[in-house]
């Protein structure tokens, strides 16, 4: 079925979005500018703080709008029902923040401070998700002004970054208020600047902790070595046998049984989307690659789970090198998963394979995301691909995305309304890397590609 | 040769000790408080200041005593010639320490406070070198005071912790001043208190860093997993195929080669040494080992080079678990090497098979050390366990030693004395740990034993 064609005024849509512009850089810093770092629980009281930002931005535009609490940070929900005949729409978006530390990660600034250099925005949650939040609700806006025949609700959660652990309980309590007709997420990102993407699924995650300690002190090793058992490198041996570093495969029985394949339709959208490695090694700043085969590439980041080590505390690690045989040792690890996968049954065989490698060794859960999977065609997908053209003025690929929401499927599985990604980041932006930024351009493009979706979506009674 | 019979004063010395502890706290406290690590660029100013402290104590029984500038830190040297045809003893210690971080480390007590329990002494440097050495500079005042025939130097370094960098190019820019007709080293451990031991080798170290960078920013896992390169999880299966964690078996090609098997008689030595693994374990603090054999042990850490991990710097480390692919990755480690073995030579292999596993890690030398190997008997010997007997009342056990004195190689070639160890540290003191102490018990006893050993030394022509 063609698209209808839009009635929107395009000459004064544009001049919506041209005055805009210091209006949204001012709501951006301020909202920047409060550090909602879920995982530090040194600041709730700057979680408290963006929630109630939040609250204030939607009420601003006429939604009734509160925090409501929960066992961790506040979720925000908004509605402005313009008329209950209309079809109701839903934004979600997360207004938390991954840590950053400028120090440690090499930000070019204070990274809780927003630095605008003509139009690029940078600062920890500008393009993860603060700002692509701010340009939905400033396409709503534009929207309520223009009467288009819609009601809105908002979903903007504080606990993304951590998993969204009371997501799925606050939904349910409040299932009714928060019925909807359609979800619309904006926290994706593009194949590059001027290559839009939709994506229909997502990856999960299931991280985990590897811990071992094998004496009360730090000891010398001259005294000890040969004889103390070493539980960093006895760490290293267990992720050195769970996945084999340089391919990425994992070697945990059992671990690819339930993945699904992609179809082949799907490899031939991938072909499509005019990924290129050039551009994604240089958008991540990525020295060398696991392949160079752009095919290899799309299949690793966006049908293939993973095992990553993120870190490892214990032992030394000052100037120097202090010759102590550690005390213990932890190991910071996830894997990202793909649909049909179950992170339970995933942890487990970590577990049992971890156990017989060395007995000693915890191993204790942390977050979990299931991996999603929506419809790779359908009306919304339709409309999703037309909002982008007319905002940017290019067909968007239909991809996956390697990421994790793990609030996509706890929506998918309580509101039972269809979902839809328009995102605006774009790999270079650095979600969860330092000096993050977004920008005008996106923004600006952003809010005719909502505006445009928003028109489609109230036709669709 | 039976010894000859003691002619010094039991009780006058029994006096002498009783009445000096209150001194002796007093001048340990002043040095445990001057932070003198070596390793650290920023304590430059403590260093200076630990050196001239020194000076002082050595200039207060009458040495002319001075610091020596070098490349690095200053040495400590000062002599006292009663008669030139006296013989000369030339007592060895060092005067700088390990690094010590309260927060992490698990410190009780600020580390460069020196607290005074009733006898125990703690705070960084208590028992690794400053209490022995000044342990020492008491038996010397003592041996001065009876006009015991002996001429003494000193050397007192601050570099020892980083592997004595400076020391032989100061000793051959001194060879002549600095001659002498034997020399004492207190800074070994003994098997338990109440089983003194006098070793007569001790282990090497090579010390290297791995380093792998493969982007120039920490990378979002779920954008870039499975693709990214994971410079952490490579280098983990770079240590993984260096040596078996678990049983520390080293697996670089020909890194055995050399290593000089232990003869017969010091085997047996090592049996009647009254070494016990239940009191090893206890006193290093370690739940388990790699061996529960008595003689497997003592074989491991005498006798058996290592391959350790001190810690690995890169990625996150902070609360909770963040998803990135780290930028970079480095590792600290060392390996012990044992008589025989070359620490170029070592090294070489190690560069070689890093390189075969994963060409982009760079592999960089840090410390070095060789082994040493002393004589397993002998007069200087025979006088040292006579020493250890008259202090402690109990026969020392000949066995080796695992840790490291760079500084006791460079004195074998350029001095070319016979090296006696008279150690004072136990092993619960804490060598390199956090919550180090030293206490009264082994200073007192330890007076006593330096007096008989310059005794016996000064009847030696």
């Amino acid at each position: 079925m063609p698209m209808e064609k839009s009635t929107l005024d395009a000459q004064g849509l544009e001049r919506y979005v041209t005055n805009l512009r210091p209006e949204f850089e001012h709501a951006l810093a301020r909202l920047v500018e409060i550090p909602t770092v879920s995982m530090d629980p040194e600041r709730r009281g700057a979680m408290r703080a963006g929630a109630e930002a939040a609250c204030e931005l939607l009420r601003a535009i006429g939604a009734e709008a509160r925090t409501i609490d929960t066992p961790g940070h506040p979720l925000v929900f908004g509605k402005i029902i313009q008329n209950p005949a209309y079809p109701t729409l839903t934004l979600y978006n997360h207004i938390d923040v991954q840590p950053a530390d400028r120090e440690k990660e090499g930000w070019r600034h204070d990274p809780f401070r927003f630095v605008n250099d003509g139009g690029k925005y940078s600062g920890r949650g500008t393009t993860d998700d603060k700002g692509p939040a701010l340009t939905a609700y400033y396409g709503i806006r534009y929207a309520l002004q223009q009467k288009i025949p819609l009601n809105f609700k908002f979903l903007w959660e504080l606990e993304e970054e951590i998993g969204s652990p009371s997501f799925a309980g606050v939904l349910k309590a409040h299932a009714e208020e928060m019925a909807t007709d359609s979800v619309l997420v904006s926290d994706t990102i593009w194949i590059a600047r001027g290559r839009p993407a939709s994506p229909y699924a997502l990856r999960g995650v299931q991280a985990a902790l590897l811990q071992l300690e094998t004496g009360a002190k730090d000891v010398h090793s001259g005294l000890t070595g040969g004889a103390a058992r070493n539980p960093i490198a006895e760490l290293m041996d267990v992720v050195a046998r769970c996945a084999d570093a340089k391919s990425g495969r994992i070697k945990i029985p059992h671990f690819y049984d339930d993945v699904a394949k992609p179809t082949k339709q799907e490899l031939e959208s991938f072909e499509r989307s005019g990924f290129s490695v050039a551009e994604y090694k240089r958008a991540h700043e990525l020295k060398s690659l696991r392949s160079n085969d752009k095919t290899d590439v799309m299949r690793r980041i966006w049908t293939l789970p993973t095992f990553e080590v993120h870190g490892v505390v214990g032992g030394y690690s000052g100037r120097g090198v202090k010759t102590i045989v550690p005390q213990k040792g932890e190991i910071k690890l996830s894997m990202r998963l793909v649909p049909n996968q179950k992170p339970a049954k995933i942890f487990k065989l970590l577990q049992d394979h971890v156990r017989k490698i060395n007995r000693d060794v915890k191993v204790i859960k942390e977050n979990t995301l299931e991996p999603y999977m929506g419809e790779f065609s359908g009306p919304y997908a339709d409309a999703a691909r037309e909002a982008m053209q007319y905002g940017f003025g290019a067909k968007p690929a239909l991809t996956r995305e390697g990421g994790s929401i793990g609030a996509v499927v706890t929506m998918q599985k309580i509101l039972k309304a269809p979902i839809t990604f328009l995102g605006l980041s774009l790999p270079e932006h650095g979600y969860h890397a330092p000096n993050e930024f977004y920008d005008w351009g996106q923004a600006a493009g952003g809010v005719k590609m909502f505006a445009r979706y928003f028109e489609i979506i109230s036709r669709m009674r």
